[in-house]
C-alpha cells in the first residue's frame, strides 16, 4: 500500500476491502491482550523450584538466620546478585523486596521529601522540581512524578538512547531538573541500547548539574537479551567513578522477569553516600527486607553461569513472539511510511509509531475486535502523546498463535486508520 | 530496701555492697541483651515448613497465578487470614508485603503528601500537623512522625489506655491534630489491653474530630497471648460501623510475630473509602505483594484453628521469659518504691518504671555490665522520657537462663542507681 500515489477511488476501494476484513475479525468474537509487560506461565514455570529450595536451612552462608528482623540493606549474599545482574560492586548494591518500582518510588520520595543528603539537600526545599523524560518512556516512572507534582519536560529518544544535546542543554540552563528517567537497556517501549558516547555523556552530567540531581537508571532489563550476540550497554558505574560522579546516578533492577514476577528480589546500586542516605529514610518505613526470598533467589542461582542459562531460557519462550510481531510489521509495513518500529534484541517491547494523528483510533479499533493494546499516549508524561503515534507492543502473555492473530489484527487497523484518515 | 527510712550510713553500706555485686558481674564479661523485640529462633523454627509447603503449585484457591504481577490488595485468601487476626471483615482488609511498619508508613504519607480521599484532603495542605502519642509507645511510630514533621503531642497512659479526658479535649480544640498512634492490645511497652470503654470512646473520636484524622491502630499483638484466659479487645471496626465513624481508623498487623519476623504479611483494616484512597496512592509505588509469600502463609494456617494452635507454642516459649523477669523484679521491688512495672499477658515488652532521673543511669549500668536494654527514652517522641524513669525490658530473644543473668544484673542496676541517687 503506497497511500501517497493512491488515487481517492483506490483508496476507497482499500477502505471497502479493508473495512470488510475488519468486520469478519470482529464477527470473531476475539479476546487476546498485548499489554502489559508480564512473564507467561511458561516463563514463571522456570523457577518453579524456589519454594523449597531452602530445605529447612534459612541461614545464609554469611551467618545470617534470614528469618528474624533486620539487615536493612539485605542479605550479602543477594548484594552478590545484584552485582551479577547489574554491573555494580556488591558493597554498592541494596538488596530490597519484591518490587524495583518500590525502591524507585521510595528513592524519589526520600530525594524529594526527606534529602538523600541531609533535610537541606531535599528538593521540595528549592521549590519547583522538574524531571527529563526521554520519550516514548515507561508509565509507572511518570506516575511517580506526577503524584509528587515534578514537572515532566519530554526529551526526544533516538537509537542512541536519549537526544543529549538537549538533555545537556537543559540541565546546564534550569537547576529545577532534579532528575531523569532512563531505561538504558532495550528501552520501555522503545528497546534501544544506549550507545557508549549517550552512557558516557549521561555519566557527565554529575558535572554540569547541581548537587542534587540524580539519573534514576532503570536497568530492568540489564540481562533480557533475545540474541546470542547481546548488544553490551556501557558500565555507567564505572564511568561514574572515574569521572568522580558517582553521587549522580541510582540504579535499579529486580528479578521481575527473571524469576517469579511478583516475589523476587529488587536491588538498587549507587554511591557509598547515596546509599547512606537513602538507607536513613529507608530505615524509618522497614526493619528490613524478606531475607529468606532473597536467599531463596541466591541458592537458585548458586551456580556459575546459572544466570546466564536461565535467561537464554526465557529467551527461547519470548523470541518466537517477537518475531511473529516483527514478521507481521515487516510484511505489511517493510515497503511503506504507515508504520514505524525498531527492532529490538531484548526486553518486554516493540514500539510501533502510526502516521501522525493515528494512534488513538488504531488502539480504538483493536480493542473493538477483541485485541486489548495499551492505551494510546500511556508511553508519554500526562498520557499525552504530542503527535498521537506511539503504541507499545507487549507480546510475552500470550501463546505465539494468539500473536499472530493479534498482530493480524493490529496491521489490519493501521492500515484501516491510515486509509480512513487520507478519505477524511 | 526501703530507701525512704534509711539513713545516710545505711545508704553507704548498701551502696558498697551493691558496688562490689555490680563488679563481679562486670568480671564476667556478660554479653547479653533484651532490647528488640524479636522472635527467638526457636519460635521461628514453628514456621519451618512455610518454604516448600506449595509443593509446586502456585496457584492460589481462587484461581490465582500467584508467581505473576498483580492484585494490589493481595490475595483473597490472605485477606480472610487478616480478618482472623484483626477482626475486621476480609473485604476490608488490604494483604501487603512483609512489614506492617511499612503500611502505616506508606498510609501516613499518603493521608499527609497526597490525601486519603483525594488531593484536597492532604494533612499537608493545612499547615501544621499533630498526633498524638499515647506514652510510653513505640519508638518507631514516633520516628515516622519525626521524619514528616509531624509534632507529637504526648498523652498519658493508664491502664484502660490512653487518658480519654485528655485525647477527647486535645482532638476538639486543636484540628491540626490528625492522628493519634494506638497499640490497643498489650500495649508496647506497658502491656496495657485497652478497655472496652476506651476502645469505644476511640471509636467516637470521629465524630469529634475533622474529616481527615485518622486513629493508626497498630494491632500487633491481637493475638499473641500469654495466658490461657486471654484479655478481650473490643472490636473497633464493629463500633466504627454503629458510630459512623468507619473512616477514623486505619488498622494494621501481621504475621511478623506469628510465623517469621522478615518475611511474614501485613494487613491494612480500613472503610472502603479509605482503601480506596489508600490503594489510589500504593499504585504509583508497586504492582502488588508478594502473592506467593500470602499463599504460602494461607496454606499454613489453612486447618481451623491452627493460628490460635500456633499461637499456643509461642505462648509456651515466651511465658518462662516473662516469668523470669516479673520474678526478679516482685523479689527485688514488690515491697518497695524502687521500681513500679505492669504484668503483661502477652505481646513482647514489660514496661518499667524507675524512681525519676535514673532510667539513663540504669541502662548506662546494665549496659557497662554486659546487659544491653533499649535506650531510655526511647518509648518516648524524640527520645525524650520528661521524667528519665521508663525502660522497656524484651525478653524474647535471650534463653531462659540469660533472662535469669540479665535480670539479676538489672535489678541490682536500679538499686545502685537509685541508692547513689540518695547518696548525693
Amino acid at each position: 500500500m503506497q497511500l501517497q500515489q493512491a488515487t481517492s477511488a483506490q483508496l476507497q476501494q482499500w477502505e471497502r476491502e479493508l473495512a470488510e476484513e475488519y468486520a469478519r475479525f470482529k464477527a470473531r468474537n476475539l479476546n487476546l491482550d498485548l499489554t502489559r509487560g508480564k512473564p507467561s506461565s511458561e516463563q514463571l514455570t522456570l523457577s518453579d523450584s524456589l519454594d523449597g529450595i531452602l530445605k529447612g536451612n534459612y541461614q545464609s552462608a554469611s551467618g545470617v538466620d534470614t528469618r528474624n528482623y533486620g539487615g536493612l540493606d539485605g542479605l550479602p549474599e543477594a548484594k552478590t546478585l545484584g552485582e551479577q545482574i547489574m554491573g555494580v560492586p556488591a558493597a554498592n548494591v541494596l538488596a530490597g523486596g519484591s518490587s524495583s518500582l518500590t525502591l524507585m518510588h521510595q528513592a524519589v520520595m526520600a530525594a524529594y521529601y526527606f534529602g538523600l543528603s541531609g533535610p537541606d539537600s531535599a528538593w521540595q526545599k528549592a521549590g519547583k522540581v522538574k524531571f527529563l523524560c526521554p520519550v516514548p518512556g515507561y508509565d509507572r516512572h511518570f506516575a511517580i512524578c506526577e503524584q509528587m507534582g515534578i514537572d515532566m519536560i519530554n526529551v526526544a529518544m533516538d537509537s542512541n538512547g536519549p537526544d543529549m544535546d538537549q538533555v545537556e542543554q537543559l540541565v546546564k540552563n534550569d537547576p529545577d531538573i532534579k532528575g531523569i528517567w532512563c531505561v538504558p537497556k532495550y528501552s520501555n517501549p522503545s528497546g534501544v541500547v544506549y550507545s557508549d558516547t549517550t552512557v558516557q555523556r549521561i555519566a557527565a552530567l554529575g558535572k554540569i548539574a547541581g548537587p542534587h540531581f540524580r539519573v534514576f537508571w532503570d536497568n530492568a532489563y540489564a540481562i533480557h537479551d533475545l540474541s546470542s550476540n547481546p548488544p553490551q550497554l556501557a558500565n555507567i558505574f564505572n564511568l561514574c567513578e572515574k569521572l568522580g560522579t558517582q553521587d549522580s546516578v541510582l540504579q535499579f533492577a529486580s528479578t521481575s522477569k527473571i524469576t517469579h514476577a511478583g516475589s523476587g528480589v529488587a536491588f538498587m546500586g549507587a554511591s557509598a553516600a547515596n546509599l547512606k542516605g537513602f538507607q536513613k529514610v529507608l530505615g524509618i518505613l522497614t526493619i528490613g527486607p524478606d531475607k529468606v526470598n532473597q536467599l531463596r533467589h541466591v541458592q537458585f542461582f548458586a551456580k556459575a553461569g546459572s544466570l546466564q542459562e536461565h535467561m537464554q531460557k526465557h529467551a527461547a519462550i519470548i523470541k518466537p513472539r517477537f518475531a511473529s510481531v516483527l514478521k507481521h510489521l515487516q510484511a505489511a509495513f517493510g515497503d511503506n511510511d504507515l508504520g514505524a518500529w525498531e527492532s529490538a534484541d531484548g526486553g518486554y517491547f516493540i514500539s510501533f509509531d502510526t502516521r501522525p494523528g493515528l494512534a488513538k483510533e488504531v488502539v480504538r479499533l483493536a480493542g473493538e475486535a477483541g485485541v486489548k493494546l495499551t492505551p494510546a499516549g500511556a508511553t508519554y508524561p500526562y498520557g499525552k502523546d504530542p503527535q498521537d503515534r506511539n503504541i507499545r507492543i507487549a507480546p510475552t502473555v500470550p501463546t505465539v498463535e494468539q500473536v499472530d492473530v493479534a498482530m493480524q489484527v493490529f496491521v489490519l487497523c493501521v492500515k484501516l486508520a491510515s486509509v480512513r484518515q487520507l478519505l477524511k
